[in-house]
């Protein structure tokens, strides 16, 4: 998409943006990082409703502090289970209504495939908070540019991503996005259990990308310039997983030890989509390699920039200086 | 009430306004609809504080945006259940305490007389946003505003209201309304079981205007200018009712192939209160003479208008030009 | 904390300030209440998170309402139960994350130094707004601010605090700021299983006020210049406590009648941080000895005045003028 093209577009799936889309998106938060007061004021008169079918804390503060620094207004509306649904509504008829209301949607639902049935019958643009354990377009975005801005590019890295790689939706948003980068070699690690399904594998390896599986983090940290732990989604596991994981804990547990141990590089940055469990020691919140609540900062910058691309109040700053 | 006199007024009931006090507020609804940006800041610094008892997607959503568009804030206090009212705090300590911190006050309560019972501790203003089986004002008023936007009046019209006459708020408090008009003719469709109570029948029919009673939708459809649809109100039911709708379907099913075998006019513009079930069919919606998703956002213009006029921030255009 | 040092500071306990810190808020929040349009931006473009683990009507409403009337925005995160919690997120890692996207957090927590736990790893500041039976350093302030505002003085009155002296958090942080003030006399009425802990008590001597503890309201309130009533904390009552309490009612009944019978003064003022339930007689709500609402509008300065002070964007007017 160029420059005024983003205006009413919907942000629904990963698979939606090119190269330069991710680029102009990168673009457009750095802008607004550096510059805050200049993009204070651009959604004045504006209004998000931003719909929650299930509880999030971030995802949802963050979109709303989103539009609310870029000078916007929001409408949350969370524990739809009370509400209009409960009288029988549709999705369809429970955002047309909110539309007429407001300039953009943020829509968070259990099912896959909402946030596109939602998008079929809107006028404004909707942006995708999750759909189930379908796509959550803009976790994959923020990752990437948390990676883009610790590091100044995403290229020729190697990247490795640890937990659970089969229930996580984060983690298959992530992997398909990586596949526009020219990643220099990208590990992936679990137990067999938990194991990325075929389709999104066959997906980045197509794009040329050097992949390992493997279930040891031991035998790939050393060379690792980012590690990327995923919570167990236990609420999402299957029966056979569930038995698996029997013993309560999660497969992987990084600490500051392993990393010392495993001589993890000391410009290794580590994130995290948060909220974490036992998969990762608090006692290396205070390394700066840590870098999974500075992500939380560039998620907000992120997300600013996709609400003001889509709402048509800002454009990149620049044409981005792809690396390609 | 003339000019200044809205300010510090509260909306309690259909009942309390004349026809000039409807004209009033839909020639500012209308003022705000064409000049949105005249509007923008008239409620900076303004808080209000809207406290619903009962959950209500489109209601809230609706004033909680009308005060955000005219540039104030809102405190928006949803399941209040869970909250002092359990400690044992009456309505009257909770909005007196509320008052203390806001400019105005929007109520939606399960009880009939809640607003009233309220306004008589405030000393701000209170909008009654639903009390029980009681009033709903402001949706009564967007109704009409919804016919008078679309047709240019309501004197003349020939006006359907289909489907639970009996337990919904919003038919009794239209009817009322309906009442300050010149309205050509009146038809009540509904089963015998859900019929209009006899209240406001007497009410509308003392006003001058020929009401038609009948179960036979297809009889009246032909001739009508409006189509009202509404809901079966389930959750109102009382035991006699439930039996005879045991089938666990509307009464009615308003669908294309209704409006072509009954030749219903080309300028018939149907409305519903929202939200819907099965008594009218999602396939219309893409009927130009579909008014009820424009009838969300005239409802939002009527709820700038009424916030404006209470807290004294803005004032009717123009002498309403009235057609009498 | 003199001039910018407030700038950063959290807010934690009744015991961190000192008279001149207490004088410092209370000239602000006059300031503010004399000219609300001079700090009605002064923190645009900043935002609250407001974290409520525990239900909270009015902590909660008088909270977003002083931000929100500063110009600011805020992110009100309710019944956090359903949330990341959920997930098993600790409340530091929540805290965290929510400081990315804000300038300044309130949290109401259920355990004891939940505040102080949080204040650790945060680099923002943070206002506790009550840690279960622990703190609730606002609601102190805003008792002694109602006092100053309604006197103009606190040093030399006579104050009685009558109802559940054990139980409420409310009247332990009080007691402990009037150990900061040349307080004339302070009565402790309460029966004799809901007399305030030893620990209080002790400080409250110690800071050589003249203290009387009695079960006879009857026996101070003439003499009393100011009558803060509590209601019994039904919800955290010890069994031994519940079962002397077993007739169900408070063990104080505040009338318009024994007032006349005592002969209160006609400068008396009450105070009750509310809700209330039968302790005080709502007959006395149009009393002018009545401060209980115009209470809950001088918390709201107060809370203005802390929120400005910690964000660095405004400073006490002047040199407070203290007695001492």
């Amino acid at each position: 998409m160029k420059g005024s093209s983003w205006k009413g577009k919907h942000i629904l799936t990963a698979c939606q943006f090119s190269r330069a889309d991710v680029d102009s998106v990168f673009a457009l938060a750095s802008d607004i990082k550096a510059n805050r007061d200049k993009y204070m004021d651009v959604c004045k008169g504006m209004l998000s409703c931003n719909i929650f079918y299930e509880p999030s804390t971030r995802t949802d503060s963050s979109f709303e502090a989103a539009m609310k620094l870029l000078g916007g207004q929001v409408i949350s509306l969370k524990g739809m289970a009370n509400s209009s649904v409960a009288k029988g509504e549709t999705l369809e008829d429970t955002v047309r209504t909110l539309e007429e209301y407001s300039d953009v949607l943020v829509l968070r639902h259990p099912e896959v495939g909402a946030a596109k049935r939602a998008a079929k019958v809107l006028k404004n643009p909707i942006l995708n908070a999750g759909d189930g354990a379908g796509e959550h377009p803009t976790q994959a975005m923020l990752d990437l540019y948390t990676i883009q801005a610790e590091f100044g590019r995403i290229d020729g890295l190697t990247i490795t991503i640890v937990g659970d790689l089969k229930f996580g939706r984060t983690v298959h948003s992530l992997v398909r996005m990586l596949a526009l980068f020219k990643v220099a070699q990208l590990n992936l690690v679990s137990p067999e259990y938990l194991q990325i399904p075929d389709k999104y594998l066959a997906e980045v390896k197509k794009s040329g990308i050097s992949v390992t599986q493997t279930s040891s983090l031991e035998s790939v940290l050393a060379s690792s310039d980012v590690l990327y732990v995923t919570r167990v989604q236990k609420e999402r596991l299957d029966a056979k997983a569930k038995a698996q994981l029997a013993s309560g804990v999660s497969p992987f547990h990084v600490t500051a030890d392993l990393l010392a141990r495993c001589k993890a590089k000391a410009s290794l940055r580590i994130l995290h989509p948060l909220p974490r469990v036992d998969e990762l020691d608090a006692a290396i919140d205070s390394d700066p390699r840590a870098a999974y609540f500075r992500q939380m900062k560039y998620g907000l910058y992120v997300r600013m920039a996709l609400l003001a691309l889509v709402l048509g109040v800002a454009s990149p700053p620049s044409p981005p200086k792809s690396k390609l």
